[in-house]
Formats: C-alpha cells, structure tokens, sequence
C-alpha cells in the first residue's frame, strides 16, 4: 500500500530509482539507454522550460529550430569536437528504404548544423548579434546510464549566438552561466558553485567551458549546466565571417549554453526524503493538495466544505483535491508525501465543524492549525518558507561537506569516507589532475568564479605553487 | 530593397516559398527534405503550441515525453501501420560506434512505442482513460518535400489515449476534431471541414479517421490535423488489456490525434497577399508595429512620443518599435507589411503636434487617424476586427469556390479550370474514387459531419445511388 521506498542510507542509488518510479516521474523503455518522462516528470519540466524560457527572451534570445539530423561530414569539420563526440554518435545509414549516400547523425548537440546556418544568415555587423535558442532531443550513445541524470537521449536547451567580438561572446557565456545559477538558486532552491572548468573537463570545441556545479545528498557533485566560450572554432571551421563597421571581414565569435533534462535529477537528489520527492514549491506541479477526510455519516459536510476552499484557493495556487473514495486518507497522505506535493490541507469534520484547516508541510513535517479565514496568507506565506527554508538547508548541507584542505593524506580520506567538496590549490598541471583522479576518483568540478582574490595555495598533489584555488569532488 | 515576392497570379506556388524567405520564417537546411524553423516561424508556432497545450489541459490531457527511436519490430507489430509507414522510415543502424543488433526507426509516429509502455501502465478500469499528448519531432522519408507543408522532419504533437470502451474512444476522437476545428477557426481564422476520411486516406492502423480540411487561396484543400478512432488494433498488436468492473479481461479502446507545423503553412497560404505575410492577430508574435518618421530636426520630439506611446500599449498589445535609424520609414511600412504585424502606427511630426495617430491594418490596408487617448480602446476593437474579417473573407472565399455538382463533366472542368470543392454524392466504392483520382487529381477530402440528413445524391461517377455525401478536391 504504502510507496516502496528504500532508506537512502541503506542505498542512495536504489533509493534516487525508487522515487522515480514511486513517484512516477519516468520509467524506462524498451530502447537501451532511452526513458519515458511520464506526465508527472513531464510537469516538472514544463515548469524549468517555461522558467527558463521567460529568462533567455527577457535578455534578448529568441527561439528557433534546427534539424534533428547532421551530414556525418559536418561533424568533422572542427577537429576536437569530432574527437569528443564521435564515441557517442547514432548513425542514420537508411532512408525511405534506400542506403544513404552520406550517413546522417543524430544531433549530439547542434554547433555544427546551426553554424552551417549562420554562414547563410551573417554577412554583416549589422546582423549581430546573434541570439538563438533551441528547445530539442539530442542522443548520445552512453554505455552506462542513469535516469534522468545520463540518458541516451535527452531533453535541453541549447543557446547559440554570435557576436563581433571576443569580449562581446566571453561576456554572453557568463552571462547566461549567472541565468543559470539565478534559475537553480532562485527556482530549484539548489545552491550551486559558478566555476571554469579545467582543460581536461572542457566542452570538444571551446576555448573555456564554465559549469554550475551543485552538491548531491551523498556528496557527490551533479553538473547542472554548461556555459561555453567557443572562440572562433565554429565560425572558422564553417567559415562564418561578417564584415565589420571599418568595412574589414572578421570571423565571428560564439558561445553555447545548455541545460537538460538532468536538472530533475538535481532536484531529486538535494531534496528528497525517504519518505519521498520534496519539491521546491515555485516548480511543484501542486503547490497544495486538499485532502478531506470523512465517513458515511458526515460525507457531505466535509466534501463541501472542502470543495468551497479548493475553489477559492484556485486562483491564488496551483491545487487539487483527492477525493477518491477508494483509497484512505493515511494512503493519501503518504502519497501526497511521495509527490512532494508542498503543503497538505487535511480536512475532517473537526475542521468543518470549528471552520479550521490542518496544514502539514512536506518539508519538515511540521503541522498547523489555522482558521478557514486565513487559507490564502497563510499558505503563500508557507509556500515562501518552503522555498527559502529548502535553498538554506542545501546550502547549510553542502558548507558541512566542503572542506578547505592542503594536505593530500586528509583529502583522499574525505574522499573515501564521507565525499563532498574540497577546495585546495592545484597548480594547473594535468598530471596532477589525472594522478587525482585515478587515486580518488574525485576531479576538479570548477575553478569557482569570484575567489580570484584568494591567496593561491600550494598543489594538493605535488606541492608546487598552486596556480588555481579548486573544487574536487566525485561526480554524476 | 523592398522584399521580392512573386504575385500569387503569376506563381502561386512560388508566392508561398517567397513569402517564408522574404518573412523569415524558415530556410532551407543542408539536409535534403528538412527545414529550419527561423526565430519568427518559431514565434508563431509557440503561439501555437501555447493555445492548443491549453485547450488540451482543459480538456483533461497531460504531456510527455516517449524516445525518439523505436525498435524495429515494434513497427512491425500492426499489420496496416507497417504497410503505410515502412517506405518513409530513416533507420539507425550503428551506435556508439557499433553495428546494433536490432536496426531502431526515427518515430514517423509514436503509436507503436506508447502503446508497449501502456502494457506496463494499465492494468485496471481504475487506471482508464489515459489521456496523454507529446510535443515532438517526427520523421518521414518524404520524396517531394515543401517548406511547412511536407518536410521530412516536423514538429508536432500526438495525442495518444486509452479508454475502456469502444464509444468512449470514439467520443474523445470526435471531442478532439472539435478542438482543432475551433483553434483552426478561432485561433487561426481558418474556416475548415470536419469529417470522415474515406478508406483510401484514412492512418495506417486506425479503424476510422477524421480530419480537418480547409481551402487554400488556389482552391486546393490542405488537411490540417487528424483524429483517429484506434479501436483495439495497437491494443491487440502490443496486447494491453485491462480489468472491467465486472473483473474481466478486455482489450484497451484508443485514440490517436495530431497537428503540424503544417499549420504554419496553411496560415501563410489562407491569409497573405502579394506584399507578404497576413496574420491572424491571436497568434501574430506581434499585434502592433510603431513606426516613428522623423528628420534631424524633430528627431527627440518624435521619438519621445512614440515611446511614450509603446510604453503605455506594451501592458496591453505585444508590440515592437521599429526606430532604426539606417531604414527609411517606406522601408519600414514595407517591411511590418513582409511580416504580416496586424496594426502599423505611425507617428510623424504632425501626429506628435496634433496628439494623433496614424493607424494601418494590416488586413486591408485601410488607414485611420485617431486621438493619442484613443490608442488602446481602438487598437482593441481593431485587433477584433481584422480577427473576424480573416476568418469571414476565407469564408467568402470557400463558399465561392464550393460547388454542389451531380455532373461528372462539369466536375472535371473545375478541377482542371479553377480548382475548388466538389460536393457530390459518392457510392462508397474504392473504385469510383480511385478513376475520379486518377482522372482529376481530386480525392474526397471528406465526408463532412452535420450533414448526415442531407438526401443522398446519386455517385458523381457512376452514377448508382449514392452512399455519401463527399467533399472532393485538389490537395496538398
């Protein structure tokens, strides 16, 4: 009856994989790799796209669409990002019964189709710039995968714009990094650290990736989305130049930004209970849900008094009633708790009868009694709570396990013990980074953003002067 | 300079490809058969997108998301629907590098793919109806391939629901043609049929399908959305059964129904003229366009108008300015005209002197000055009217070119001379039909509903007496 949740001490993987399918969040297909959103996970996203989507146009984006299939040649034009991504690829080889003369890929991730395009669309400084969104599946062939967190294919966003300069397209790709922090902090309730990845962590084909990097319950770090600074490559690999105002012909500058599906996965694991999914309420598909409670006798009372509030709290909330005959109020509340549905209203007679309402929060617990004249202030101010009172328990959570460390010996034990964030200096080699990583399985998440000022530490491995001050951790 | 649209007379067909360049709306890709969907064809079809994802939550319906690739044998599990999708399907033979063992379809529709998850999904009367849509990507091998109307990959959405009764299934097909006829009516201005398909055009693997069918401005009809009544064909083929109140095991009753891009097509084609775009103005990306005309010496003194203008109209109207200064303002009429904006104001000096403005419809041309306090009430009332002169002049436009025929001589006359619809009774035989088609290019589009009273006519071709009354025409 009640949800089959596995402790999360008992087995954090087992127990991320059982709110998913309690909750019914996805389920996994019959294609190897490939999930299905099901209406519930599907809600979920609705909400980060329509977020999101309000946050790229207010700082000038606009949406487009660009195939789903790529010439196999294109792919090759930029030669490190056809070394990162042809491990991954889906090759289509028939069409309409026929082989095809060149096989066709399915999109990894859409630079090169897109920049095939903008050679067409920029001639001039007067066509920049250029600031193009994309809402799309791409698939990349991945050996091991994870609901939500790695799948074959995924659901994102992929920004690509162009601009004049260099300045101009660094500026767009931290930019659009800030939106994202803004979005997790402000939308998830998931403290992330804005950093620059290490060479060895870029994207195939920038000059600098930058990443919001947000801490799991189990410590371990989950990327929540990349922001690129593509140089040149692209516009040099497909030969996009435009003329600038001195009349002189330039190639054009790009970023690429893009975050997915994977953004549900984050939110499972820095809120969720073992009792179930805990929601931030500004993304929850409910913010509230009414559950009346009743027997034969008082039926109508309550199902009336119920019904009155669902109607005036309508317009004021995104809300439901269950009032399913068929189940008991105690399965209702455990699976109000499953959903991570915010508050409950529990409504008995009693509640009828002295005009109160029962409040219970999914967050802590906690319960209040309030008058039926109070519903509407109360909850938004409960709802407000929710929200902040989930950002700072992540963000207390993740001060507790990140550690400002210069001594190796401690670092690996944190790393085997009790995972989390570690900040050492390091002094920049890959050497250093890959000995790291081997040993520990921990890798340089970012280089934080706004700690430029730090004194520089010596390397965590080799004790040289440190060149960086960076966050390690193991990650999804 | 001002935008190179061929004249509808002269080249209709050339007129339609014209307008999208000229508009922007869409541009050709490097892959044959596929298109891009530039930011203002995007526009219009999140407008899209937004009206219909409502209608459907309205009417109880929740999104998902199912995979891309679909295993070969699954297509193969519904006799009629591997017989009309086989030769359009592109087929992925290598991933991750490595020959698959079973070769995966690119989805040309998701019946097969949903249904293997509804096995696992329903086991219950209680679990019935599921009522679930998907926004996404189809692909189907097209030979001939035109912008919008036929591209080998589009943009849709499908409906895809399970009901435990025959009637049930039969009633949601029905209720979701109505939507579509009243988005294409009142959404998109496009008066349309709604009725049955013959055999001959009905989806591979439905029992019965219905379709909408409006009139393009050269007298062909374009289908605009279908709704199919399933029956338990992919029920039996994937074997999903439920649980009936009496505790016996029953196959699953579906429906399936779906939208295009296509849409975008047949706005352009029922709308626009020979200076561009014509829009609808519920789903124009902008209503109105303010376009200031000024020399140096009143530049400040306009511009602060026209400003002040748009600021007090942006609460109400999406609206855009148009005060670049390297345009001329002809350029700049001709240019709102290219894209179709509803209402063009323009203000010169004399409009900021007097406290006027010059309004323009879009639809008729039709200019009117009118007092600066009047702007929002007027711009209302005006949106409203160029709304329902849309829909009424592509009324006009298919009552004149509808024609009630008995005579199979005068039938082929108009399909050769000046193409319409036909309505003539039809003996129901697939070889009447087949010989009109074969003779006239015309197929029956449909057989309307409402009009299942009207007293039958005998069969346009044979002559026998007639089954049906069916609407025939030219298509695209």
């Amino acid at each position: 009856m009640a949800a089959k949740i596995t402790p999360r001490g008992k087995d954090y993987s087992q127990w991320y994989i059982d709110i998913i399918m309690e909750a019914k969040l996805a389920d996994y297909s019959p294609v190897k790799g490939c999930m299905v959103i099901r209406p519930r996970g599907y809600a979920l996203w609705e909400n980060i796209q329509q977020t999101l989507d309000k946050m790229f146009k207010d700082t000038g984006h606009s949406n487009a669409y660009f195939p789903l299939l790529i010439p196999e040649s294109f792919i090759k034009k930029e030669a490190e990002h056809i070394e990162g991504f042809s491990p991954e690829l889906a090759v289509v080889t028939v069409g309409g019964g026929e082989k095809l003369p060149e096989p066709l890929v399915i999109r990894p991730t859409s630079e090169t189709i897109i920049w095939s395009m903008y050679k067409k669309w920029i001639q001039s400084y007067r066509d920049l710039p250029l600031l193009i969104n994309q809402w799309a599946n791409v698939l990349r062939w991945e050996k091991r995968t994870r609901l939500f967190l790695r799948t074959t294919e995924f659901l994102w966003q992929e920004g690509h714009t162009a601009h004049a300069s260099q300045a101009e397209a660094h500026e767009e790709t931290l930019k659009m990094l800030f939106v994202y922090k803004s979005f997790a902090e402000d939308f998830m309730a998931i403290p992330v650290l804005a950093g620059l990845k290490s060479e060895s962590e870029k994207f195939a084909g920038a000059l600098q990736t930058y990443a919001i990097e947000a801490m799991m319950q189990d410590g371990k770090a989950l990327q929540a989305g990349t922001s690129h600074d593509l140089g040149q490559n692209f516009a040099k690999a497909f030969d996009v130049t435009f003329q600038d105002q001195a009349g002189a012909l330039q190639h054009v500058w790009a970023s690429s930004w893009g975050v997915s599906t994977r953004l549900i996965g984050a939110l499972i694991m820095t809120h969720s209970d073992d009792k179930g999914l805990i929601l931030p309420p500004k993304l929850a598909p409910e913010e509230v849900v009414i559950v009346p409670i009743f027997k034969n006798e008082n039926k109508q009372q309550v199902l009336e008094y119920a019904h009155r509030l669902l109607k005036q709290l309508k317009t004021h909330y995104r809300i439901k009633i269950d009032d399913d005959e068929a189940s008991s109020p105690g399965w209702k509340f455990a699976e109000s708790e499953v959903q991570g549905i915010p508050v409950r209203i529990e409504i008995g007679p009693r509640e009828v009868n002295e005009n109160k309402l029962q409040l219970a929060r999914r967050d802590t617990g906690e319960k209040l009694q309030i008058n039926y004249s109070e519903a509407v202030d109360t909850i938004k101010k409960l709802l407000e709570d929710i929200q902040n009172n989930l950002f700072h328990r992540a963000l207390m959570f993740r001060k507790e396990n990140t550690h400002e460390l210069t001594d190796y010996k401690e670092f690996k034990r944190i790393m085997e013990d009790k995972p989390g964030f570690v900040e050492s200096g390091w002094c920049g080699s890959l050497e250093c980074e890959a000995k790291i990583k081997e040993q520990t399985k921990a890798t340089i998440r970012v280089i934080p953003l706004g700690r430029e000022d730090d004194e520089p530490k010596k390397c965590i491995y080799c004790g040289n002067p440190g060149q960086y001050l960076a966050v390690f951790a193991k990650a999804y």
